[in-house]
């Protein structure tokens, strides 16, 4: 079926471009890019370089460019790179003419395959066809298979290896390199990166099939290495290889170099096929429990799973790291955790890969001493997450993050020490990884430290108003980060207190059941003995912005009421050029009521028990103000939308938010002066919040879980699998009724409710409502 | 003698200009101003108008412009106009030929006078010779003796009246109004204000001498009405008129016209002798106490004396008003009181004149109500005085006061609600008032519930750090403006503990000596009951950041230390445009240690108790880090110069504030976009506070006064007086030794100090050290 951005798909799998154009470079790079949370390679073409955007972003590299302020993961050279000459015409989709093109992403094993017939002006010419992955097998290797035939009989010359020419948004990362011919077959790159000397390695081996060359020699040309072929070729012969590249580096492994010329040389002995066998099955892992079928609507089908596509290769599998802001689909955002990682990404895995969930938590736990660290260098005790956190927690985000596009003057954005929702943030995210699978153990090993040092950093945080008798938070930056210096933000105060309470629940639990665990941790952090006092006192007595009486209305943070009242359409005309940040410390909006995102539907969309009055209140009001300059905000209004009573919002927003980037509605590719193209893998996973917690509107009771189904009025039906405390659920929804079955290779049985009706639900029972 | 900018004295006792600089015609304007506290006029030729600032400002009629967010005091339609035309062509300064031209100002008398021989294009001409003061026998009087003589035969044209075309800053403040032909010989002009319908009269009389007019006739135009007279004159025949106006408003008067003309008719019937005889009596009285006689330096001497001029014509003494931080010289600033009138102005009187002082310290107990208003509204309790303070004392400075020239956009400065050292700084204003006079029955009428107000706002406005044991004051804005949103300013704190300590003193005096008046205030403020309690508490806990062990510097504010340690000159460079602000919200000095005046040296230049070495520190520290922004700064540089035993750059310093005016050494017309032309008026204060608190080192003790002096090099002596607790000291200063006279008329006694010597001193005695 026919997509929007000249895209269709067939069969709700895959997404196909059938024609070139120069315009969307940036995007169908994006779009069509394999990974697999160790790599992230964008959806290029064979020959292009750094101005095409051509990226291979490694995670766990993060290093500081050369002349930079900026610590960011590396792109790496591009082991994937192939020329083809025709008579000495070079076959380029920006030259020659074009036929039968076609660019397809295989959603359901991340296989990127491209077609075209290309013709040079003296009508010379290939057929091209090429498949690759990032395999899931091994996630260090790239595999393609890669071949042409001629078009008419000629000199036909292939130009392939190693690309050093690396595109890097904040400056170069490597010293310059060694290019290597390590042995007959393989050929390889080693290089250090300027800061931390990290070594990386790019070894690349081909198996030649097909049409046997005249000729083969080494090339080498600064930091790239390649073969060169020559062909004498016949119209309609083929040369066909099979290219593995490794792609190795020392904070992983040992001997990066001599690990990767491993690795190659294994995969090069299984071959194509056998590779792609083994990287099918953690695939087929993950889509049996995170597939959502809809039926009615091809383009939500398709949409939804482009999403946890996404969602999947931009999270890392193999080790505990973290969720980068735009995944591994570029150097934007430093591929570091915001809170994102959290409030976004991680509540989907929970529910379905409750592992993958928790590597994302105990990265939390890996990187605490950075949290700490970052406390105490504020004059705070605890921890204090970083804004942007790479291996090992240390705040990543600089001091001067957007430039003002108007004067050339950095701005000093405060994202880093007063956005500071971000360690209850986590808390919140450990929170919900235990609830969803009931993993007290990680509680008892990880996560009560990270509670407590959570809960003694707000306690070093809050301040008291002697003469209100209340603890307040002053001078933070809420998810709106339009509006910096903000006292009482609803949401950070409302999330602080949650953090609170957890600690002091797990606190208890522990006095109680081991006592001699919570001795021991309490003495290695040195937690003073008033702490489980303060929490609970400070979490009693928090100023928590109410609904107004009348109005239902929670204020987003003290005085945003008086502020002025405009929308955003009509406060854009106030832009003097379009690139303008609209935050601090002089921008557009933060004067008015005007919101990047809407710190109140945040939190409704996060924490359960506020009435539908009060959703129904807060979205009206917010909504309307809300300009959805962060990729984050459409989603929860998607989802508080769906839970307030306006599905046809909701489901506009659920477009919105799923078409972000197959879609590119979010044409902001610059702001404040930066690039901030790429994936946005927070969308990603919000389009999994909206079908679950928003469309079946899922809520976890003390036993079990509850549904409040508001299914889009152009669906048929849609299902999706979850997982609680280890019992899978099937849910089916339809315009009539909600199916939950607990399947029956279960060993417990749940509570669950929906419409008015609840049940205990056993082993291979359904219930429905 | 010649002094800089082209002028000269004679005497010592005026300002002389031979020559018209067009380029000067804001300065000169302001410098040869003559006032009374009611209103200031400034020094500008007869028949100038708008273009070239005329101004009359007149105290107590703050009103807000049409079409402004502007309240400030108004100027009105200019009474002293005259145009004199010479056979129709018209004497101007700006066309023509002039010759003997003469500006003077008698300081001693606040005299302007001016004798220039204008000759046209067609060689015929007049000698104009004219003077005028504004009266201080009857303030709403401005008199004038205007007399010209023909250069040649011809027909000579005088039209003098009221111009009702007004220069006005921040748009019209008045109502199209009425002029009238009052009677045969008084013309007026009756308006009424756009906002508060303050009715506001000029009424003008002149007494012709010499030359009777052929002709004269009434003309209106606009708010204009004017005499115009018609002379046939011969050469060296004169025409002579002695002009009087009344300008009286209905915020001091019930029948403002009907009253102006009353004082014209007398005034006129006086005449022009008569009346500056009467005027003469204040300024001799002002003079006998005030003038600070230096000799060995006549330019030092001039200098001193203008100030000492400025800062007395610039205060209302005929009722309790404000200082304006321009004075009456224009309507910069909006004619309204800043913290300048406690820390810079208030103390020459206190000092000289306590019943001039007196008035400034009840206007800030006649203007409690408004700084009520002013906490309320901002969800404090008790007294947050007025950034800007006219009339009633609610808060006059706008949210948006600067403009960023680079981009148009207004600036939200938060000095109305984040500098709150203003109410601290009028405790510390009272407190001097209190400690020169021993005027306790003020303190009990008045001050106490001043102090008890203030104490009671930052007990509502300190913040408890519970993890900390302490009290802190967050985001506010210290005295150095460039940096807003800092959290324990130096300056803020130590101020904020003195006005909670001053609170406790008079509340527990009152409590022992007059328990019943103590009772009928809490009552009558509402006081809670453990109030007092928490004064001191939080006195006693709130954190002073103290000099650092090694250095003895202490930090401005929390994290001052850790910004960019650059120079004013090198940070300069960075300007994109030289009138571009250096503070919020993004302006060159926020991330680096530059400052616009340094809090910490007004911090001890104000308080006493440090000692040498914190002194010299500190000033080392700090002064090579100031910018020197504010007109405040250079003065107090110049005092801690002093007591930090850096004498040639206390004497720098003190050349540069006495000429900042006079010299037009602060160039800066314009910063951010606003006007910000005009006297001074702290910087004349700060003279006396140099010369007296700076040079002659006195510090009052606990039952007299000490001195610790450090004359100029350049300076043969000089001698001052001083009024302590009613007991006039005079003070005289040589190279050699310091002698302090208790005038034979004082009843009390008083402990002095100086050297290392000490003595009781009764009436009649010297000390000698």
């Amino acid at each position: 079926m026919e997509l929007k951005n000249n895209l269709t798909t067939e069969t709700g799998w895959e997404i196909i471009q059938d024609a070139f154009d120069p315009e969307d470079l940036v995007t169908t790079g994006s779009n069509f890019m394999i990974g697999n949370g160790y790599l992230g390679y964008r959806g290029t073409f064979d020959n292009w370089g750094p101005e095409e955007f051509v990226a291979c972003v490694v995670t766990d590299t993060w290093d500081q460019a050369k002349d930079s302020r900026w610590s960011e993961l590396c792109n790496v050279p591009n082991g994937l790179f192939s020329e083809i000459k025709a008579d000495g015409e070079t076959c380029s989709l920006f030259s020659g003419s074009l036929k039968n093109y076609s660019h397809r992403l295989d959603l359901r094993y991340g296989l990127n395959s491209r077609k075209i017939q290309w013709v040079g002006s003296n009508g010379q010419g290939v057929e091209l066809e090429s498949r690759k992955f990032a395999s899931y097998d091994t996630h260090n290797l790239l595999v393609q298979e890669f071949k042409f035939s001629a078009v008419k009989s000629g000199i036909y010359t292939l130009k392939t290896g190693i690309n050093g020419e690396v595109w890097s948004l904040n400056g170069s990362h490597f010293k310059s390199g060694k290019t290597l011919r390590l042995t007959e077959d393989l050929i390889g790159s080693h290089l250090q990166t300027y800061e931390l000397g990290t070594e990386v390695a790019i070894v690349e081996g081909v198996n030649l099939k097909g049409n046997p060359p005249e000729e083969m020699h080494i090339s080498k040309s600064g930091d790239s290495i390649f073969r060169e072929y020559t062909f004498h070729l016949k119209p309609g012969e083929t040369v066909a290889l099979e290219k593995v590249i490794a792609i190795a580096h020392s904070n992983e492994l040992e001997d990066p170099l001599g690990a990767a010329q491993k690795m190659v040389h294994d995969a090069l002995g299984k071959g194509y096929a056998e590779l792609f066998t083994s990287h099918k099955k953690p695939w087929d892992a993950f889509w049996k429990i995170s597939d959502i079928q809809i039926s009615g609507n091809p383009e939500a089908q398709l949409l939804t799973r482009f999403n946890l596509y996404q969602a999947f290769i931009a999270t890392p599998t193999h080790a505990n790291l973290p969720v980068g802001a735009r995944g591994l689909s570029c150097q934007v955002y430093q591929g570091a955790a915001f809170w994102d990682q959290e409030t976004y990404n991680l509540p989907m895995f929970a529910f379905t890969h409750p592992e993958i969930a928790e590597r994302l938590v105990a990265y939390r736990y890996d990187t605490l001493q950075g949290a700490r660290r970052k406390a105490q260098g504020l004059g705070y005790y605890g921890a204090f997450y970083a804004w942007t956190s790479g291996k090992t927690g240390d705040e990543l985000f600089p001091d001067f993050f957007f430039t003002d596009v108007l004067t050339g003057r950095p701005i000093r954005n405060h994202f880093n020490c007063w956005q500071i929702h971000i360690s209850p943030d986590v808390v919140y995210g450990i929170w919900l990884y235990y609830q969803a699978t009931g993993d007290w153990d990680f509680i008892v090993k990880q996560g009560a430290e990270v509670l407590f040092e959570v809960a003694h950093f707000l306690v070093s945080r809050v301040h008291l108003k002697k003469d209100k008798g209340r603890y307040e938070i002053i001078r933070v930056l809420g998810p709106d980060e339009y509006h910096e210096n903000v006292d009482n933000n609803a949401f950070t105060n409302y999330l602080a207190r949650y953090a609170l309470q957890k600690a002091c629940i797990v606190y208890d639990r522990l006095a109680i059941e081991q006592n001699e665990t919570l001795k021991a941790l309490v003495g290695k952090i040195e937690l003073p003995q008033m702490a489980r006092g303060d929490w609970q006192e400070i979490s009693e007595n928090l100023f928590l912005p109410q609904p107004d009486p009348e109005t239902g209305i929670i204020e987003q943070f003290d005085g945003y009421f008086k502020l002025e009242d405009i929308r955003p359409d009509a406060l854009r005309k106030r832009l003097i050029d379009p690139g303008e940040y609209w935050g601090w410390p002089n921008g557009i909006a933060i004067h008015t009521q005007v919101l990047k995102q809407a710190d109140v539907i945040q939190l409704l969309a996060m924490l359960d028990g506020f009435s539908q009055e009060i959703l129904t209140a807060n979205y009206e009001y917010y909504e309307p103000r809300t300009e959805h300059g962060s990729s984050l905000s459409p989603s929860v209004h998607a989802l508080v939308a769906s839970k307030a009573g306006h599905p046809e919002e909701a489901y506009r927003y659920f477009l919105e938010s799923a078409g972000i980037d197959l879609y590119n509605e979010s044409k902001k590719v610059m702001s404040g002066g930066s690039f901030l193209g790429g994936i946005h893998t927070a969308a990603a996973g919000g389009v999994w919040l909206i079908l679950v917690k928003g469309f079946a509107g899922m809520v976890l009771t003390d036993d079990g879980v509850s549904f409040r189904p508001a299914l889009p009025e152009t669906w048929d039906a849609y299902t999706f699998k979850i997982r609680i405390k280890g019992c899978l659920l099937e849910v089916g929804l339809n315009q009539k009724e909600i199916s939950i079955l607990n399947v029956a290779s279960n060993s417990g049985s749940l509570r669950v409710a929906a419409k008015g009706k609840e049940a205990q639900l056993h082993p291979g029972e359904t219930f429905l409502a």
